[in-house]
């Protein structure tokens, strides 16, 4: 028995204590809680690297970075890549998406191939193998997209709406100001509720499921909230106080002469600047907040549809983030570097099957991966598992109450090639990678080089201040940190031109191939 | 100032020890001895992968297996990899073939991408990159080859005149004998010699470089010999003795007790119990030998005709391996394991230029690894590096007595899935590894599925009996190998779709792609 449609919703830049499920003492979240109710709320869940085109790629093709080699935003994904949308296809679905993927093709590839054309495979690989309903990335101004055009429809009179009234917002006297600049964010955007991101996304997903009437569909919703431009619609704006946001988390050991050289250099970038005034994090933090009550408030409209025509008998729904956001802790802004608030995400499943039914509102502290997803999603339609290919594994032996072995640790990467922190650090060009490793314990970060590596006890300190990388006492707890790195490498899955099939077929087969070598 | 035309010249499974000037006592190579007084042997040459398919990739990638992702004989080289005959495609050169490459197309690749037709590009696709003067692989019968038709237009009269007459032999009463059989060996190939394998290949190269003029050439000349099936035509099968071999070096430790549970199963193998037997031994390798002296005798037919053209003065010629045979040593037959009687190659580089005279007629005792070919080969025509999906180091700057850094360990890998030892060993389908690293001192094997490593110590066991893998005196020694391992594994080149360049231009520079986050 299988799933008949999967929903696959992914927000940007949501941290994973955001959410009124996971102990937000403030936010509003009833909609993704309703969610956790009635599906399991992975409490330990990691993105494969901690910023949006990386991880998205690895959310898409079930695989590492180190893997799939879109290694940061705009590295474009190899076409010798497949992704979800290509499993699919070959299958005879579709993947549907709605919203953002930050997919950037191979394009040098694509002409080395002969491939960079305009007939529906070019269009399909530039995609990423998404057929889209509507993308919509939402991190600078498509002047000609969908949605400007619709937006222009709405009365908007502009060249560039999103740039004019999605992200810029008007004080009292009716100015306009830069959506751009955080000291604005407590103000509301230039755009009605209805017409925001967040509603035009939704609108779309809508328009596209109930489209699909009867016929079975696999649709990635794909918010682009709350990622920056911090700007909300009224009333998100003002919907919470600064009183209702999480404590900043940070301290002087952070940034004191003990501190490593690529986190001092990180909050040397003008994010992180800015962030380390607390004017920026009490105008930034209650937007945030309101950004996500949006998307949850229109979540709800989604789930009224599924009720409505019964869908929640029959679809898969995944609920995450691509990632999350420093929003000023650890004296950082945005993102890339591999604390918690940035690697774990929130991550609810929905299995509709009556097999899940046990663990329905219940709580899973195991370890999750972004490429986890493609797997689960393969497993759920009751297609072929490619092990050959897929890094991840499928979760719902974890949300059928299965007894099965489990990995102990999470991995996330960082090409930290493409900040100005690269440069000023001395190092040339080429190609400069992070990789993290978690355990229930420890975090351990190896940092090629020559930087020194980082190590966290979370047992001891569970907000990652103190950073163990130096301290002599601590050598054998890296060495065995740097051992797990080495066997997750190991075991990295590169023969991709073979199934395990083909492999298990052709073993000890060379005579039958016509080939006798070794006969006395 | 560039050299013009190139000649990468491979043997098959020629081992590092088998040539005058690497020193064995008796073997005949004149002609590869001139080549190395005319250039630069390295005597610490590696492979990645000791075998045909892999080791190969390598040397045509210019990537490390684990990169490249063909990690066996048949397993298809990626779509979405590129190789040298790519590279100077891209520049306006042609890499021309004539032999082996042991080179299998991406069929589900290709189809995926549309690209399974019979048009030019799929043509190169299925050839890695390579224009055929002739392509003759050498293992099994190809009875629609142009050899094939080439011999029966020279009398041999046969369907499959390769398995019939080049690899058929005949004994004193004329009665003809299967090649396959090594018992065989010693008695001649049913075919002459200037019809052998040999001879073929070495009249298609003669011929294309004639045909050149004076254009500039690139040409990879590779000889499916001295590998199996052991058979030579007359007078090569007869050249030696027994007694000007080298001695068979194994050792009892080395199948007992407390050997490597993969090296016992290796040696279950049915190559390995035949090369177990003393007349194996006897029959084999004088006739290796031989096919060795005959491919020297043919490569004086090249030099010859460099010489009469002029062309040594702007040609750079590469000769080397794509792995050894273990011949019986270590109680083994073929290859595939980490010794480095399999491992370590031939090398000898003639660089045509007046910078490199110094260097002329030495020995070079840094490592070598396969991926420094193209690296070498592009570095030598004055196109551009690729730093960015190349793993290897032109060895130009080595050839010309600079000073540089240099690497101080060699890399190979096998994908160990394919042999009945993984089966007898109780491992399901799936992708099973090892990874060697050797340093001047020692040679460390991890073995991935739960197979303890190996470890030799060189400098007290240069004929590699003692596996001290399990050693606990030498915990330390092989916990640094394995830190040299996971070095080695960070520093891969996953980001392939993005230059070096590109990847400079694009750092910090956010603002200039229209996307101002982080002011206050």
């Amino acid at each position: 028995m299988a799933a008949r449609n999967v929903l696959f919703i992914m927000c940007d830049q949501l941290r994973w204590d955001h959410l009124g499920c996971a102990g937000h003492p403030f936010i509003r979240t009833p909609n993704i809680d309703a969610l956790a109710a009635r599906g399991v709320r992975f409490s330990q869940a990691y993105v494969q690297s901690g910023i949006c085109g990386p991880s998205r790629m690895s959310f898409y093709t079930g695989r590492y970075v180190a893997s799939h080699g879109a290694t940061h935003n705009r590295v474009p994904l190899s076409v010798g890549e497949v992704t979800l949308g290509w499993h699919l296809r070959e299958a005879g679905r579709t993947l549907a998406l709605a919203g953002k993927t930050h997919m950037l093709p191979d394009a040098r590839g694509m002409k080395r191939l002969l491939l960079d054309g305009q007939d529906e495979l070019a269009v399909l690989l530039r995609e990423g193998w998404f057929s889209l309903v509507d993308r919509h990335d939402g991190h600078h101004a498509e002047t000609d997209s969908a949605y400007a055009h619709w937006l222009r429809a709405q009365g908007y009179d502009s060249q560039d709406p999103w740039t004019d009234h999605v992200i810029a917002v008007e004080n009292e006297k009716g100015e306009v100001l830069n959506g751009w600049k955080m000291r604005n964010a407590r103000l509301p955007a230039r755009v009605r509720e209805e017409h925001s991101e967040t509603a035009y996304t939704t609108d779309q997903a809508l328009r596209f499921i109930e489209g699909q009437g009867e016929s079975p569909w696999v649709l990635h919703l794909s918010y682009v909230k709350p990622h920056w431009p911090y700007v909300a619609p009224a009333p998100y704006h003002a919907m919470y106080s600064l009183e209702q946001c999480l404590p900043v988390r940070r301290h002087e050991a952070e940034r004191g002469p003990g501190a490593h050289p690529l986190l001092r250099e990180f909050q040397q970038e003008e994010v992180a600047q800015s962030f380390q005034r607390d004017e920026c994090i009490a105008a930034v933090r209650p937007t945030y907040q309101g950004l996500i009550s949006q998307v949850d408030a229109h979540l709800g409209r989604v789930w009224d549809l599924l009720e409505r025509t019964g869908r929640w008998k029959d679809t898969l729904v995944i609920f995450t983030s691509d990632h999350g956001d420093y929003l000023g802790d650890h004296w950082l802004g945005e993102k890339e570097l591999f604390h918690d608030c940035v690697q774990r995400v929130p991550f609810i499943l929905h299995d509709p099957l009556p097999a899940a039914d046990a663990t329905r509102g219940t709580v899973e502290g195991r370890f999750v991966e972004a490429i986890d997803v493609v797997p689960t999603i393969l497993d759920a339609l009751g297609l072929e598992a490619q092990p050959h290919v897929l890094e991840g594994r499928s979760l719902l032996p974890l949300a059928r109450g299965e007894a099965v072995e489990w990995r102990e640790a999470a991995f996330s990467e960082l090409d930290f090639t493409f900040r100005a922190a690269r440069r000023r650090l001395g190092l040339p060009t080429g190609q400069h990678r992070g990789f993290m490793v978690r355990t229930a314990r420890w975090k351990y970060i190896h940092w090629t080089s020559g930087l020194r590596p980082q190590l966290y006890d979370l047992a001891a300190d569970s907000e990652e201040f103190f950073d163990l990388g130096a301290d002599p006492a601590q050598e054998e707890v890296r060495a065995g940190m740097r051992e797990r790195l080495w066997e997750w490498a190991a075991n990295l899955r590169c023969r991709t031109t073979l199934t395990w099939a083909e492999a298990e077929f052709r073993t000890d087969r060379h005579k039958a191939a016509g080939v006798f070598y070794g006969e006395w």
